[in-house]
């Protein structure tokens, strides 16, 4: 029995796109999925109880050491669009995240995007640190992989 | 004889219009205009011997209290555009910006936008707090209202 | 009576600050709550019947001509906020709209920025043109002022 | 002799950090990075006669489809950055281009950002088309793969 699968909690918050969001190609501007990545990624950290902000205010920063987005087709001005995040890999540096934005409304339902991001552990001045062991492990508990 | 008027100093950084900054009516987004000012400014105080970024290290922040702006024609993707700026009046707590944003190319240069933003002097936790009397003679001494 | 103040609709869209719209002042940059203004007012068509998307696809653009701005207080990372929209005044040609965002979380409320902007009426080439009768009745039916 | 590596052509544009492209961390924030691939993008088209401006005029439209970037080092408000761009590789219905975003101001010299980006070619409805053959023939002459 996967007992794993029961616990893999993921965020899907949902919003309409803005028009400083879009660009004179009628469509949203490609950096701005960046954005929409981190709002799925704030919202997942608060469902688990570990709300960034507080996370930063007790001297944990998570920067992003990379990026990888894939631009399946694009998002228009007031498209109701939702960011599903998800917990891909927990390291004691490092976490990665898995995104997949789709556009809800008009239907027919469409995936947009499709991305992951590696964030790395860094102390209030900027060096890299490790992560908190129980937050380890509160990140483990919901990962996809382990 | 006007000897105020020989000490006037203005900048006027010339930069191309972004895509990013582009929206689905083709021309420059509104609220990017207030981001030019910011350029303007900061590069006003960099030629007065006065950088932003060592201010604020220094203790010292200045955050935007109002905004006025006046859209007269748009920019649009890849203009090369000026934003001239200078200091319109200076208080022991606030210095308040003028701003006139000009398209060089392609011609005929058009004026775009003309703004004003007031300052109000904070300290390093966000507190109200007056100007160094350093500060406020060197800004004064090339403002062009006493 | 007053018929009209019965009529007056007022949009206030609710949502959490975003990472990217802060600055390393630790506060939401200045240039965002122009963003967010255009959130309201596209939500206050919305409910008024007249979605802005529509309105462009029938050739109609509203453009800001121009905009005010007073900041009372910082809105910082992960607040919720709300920003109440209302119709200011309408003439042939432009509709002023009045703004108020205020922090909702974290308690206690507290009003952050209070702007205007006058629209103007562009055809989609750019020109001016008079608003549709049918959208100025609608908007004055709604607006504060007569 | 390789004749090839004498075309390859490369675009270094250089700038300053503006105040609204840091965060909360106090440093650039990450998705801003895409903003200025794009800008070495524009800048390496210009120098090779093909401004993007006017292939869109054209009917061409180039959409980014896959991005990759890794965060080395964080550019901070006021830096001078410069990013360099370079065609990597063309094929008949996209391009890919690449990146190196370094610190030039402080010094001393930082390597922050490396990335590619693939575009695909759309016409101006949005549908995919082949690259115009005398597009492919210059961006290749200036290719580092072929």
């Amino acid at each position: 029995m996967n007992t794993h699968a029961v616990m893999q909690r993921r965020a899907r918050p949902t919003f309409r796109v803005r028009y400083a969001e879009t660009d004179q190609m009628g469509v949203v501007y490609h950096a701005n999925y960046l954005v929409w990545c981190e709002i799925g990624r704030t919202d997942l950290l608060r469902e688990l109880g570990a709300t960034y902000a507080e996370l930063e205010r007790s001297g944990l920063r998570l920067a992003v050491a990379d990026a990888q987005l894939r631009y399946h087709a694009p998002a228009r001005y007031d498209d109701l669009v939702c960011v599903e995040a998800w917990i891909d890999r927990v390291q004691s540096r490092t976490v990665t995240f898995g995104y997949e934005i789709t556009r809800v409304e008009p239907a027919p339902a469409q995936r947009l995007v499709t991305a992951t991001t590696r964030l790395i552990a860094l102390d209030s001045r900027g060096a890299p640190r490790t992560l908190p062991p129980d937050l380890v492990e509160l990140l483990r508990r919901h990962a996809v992989s382990t």
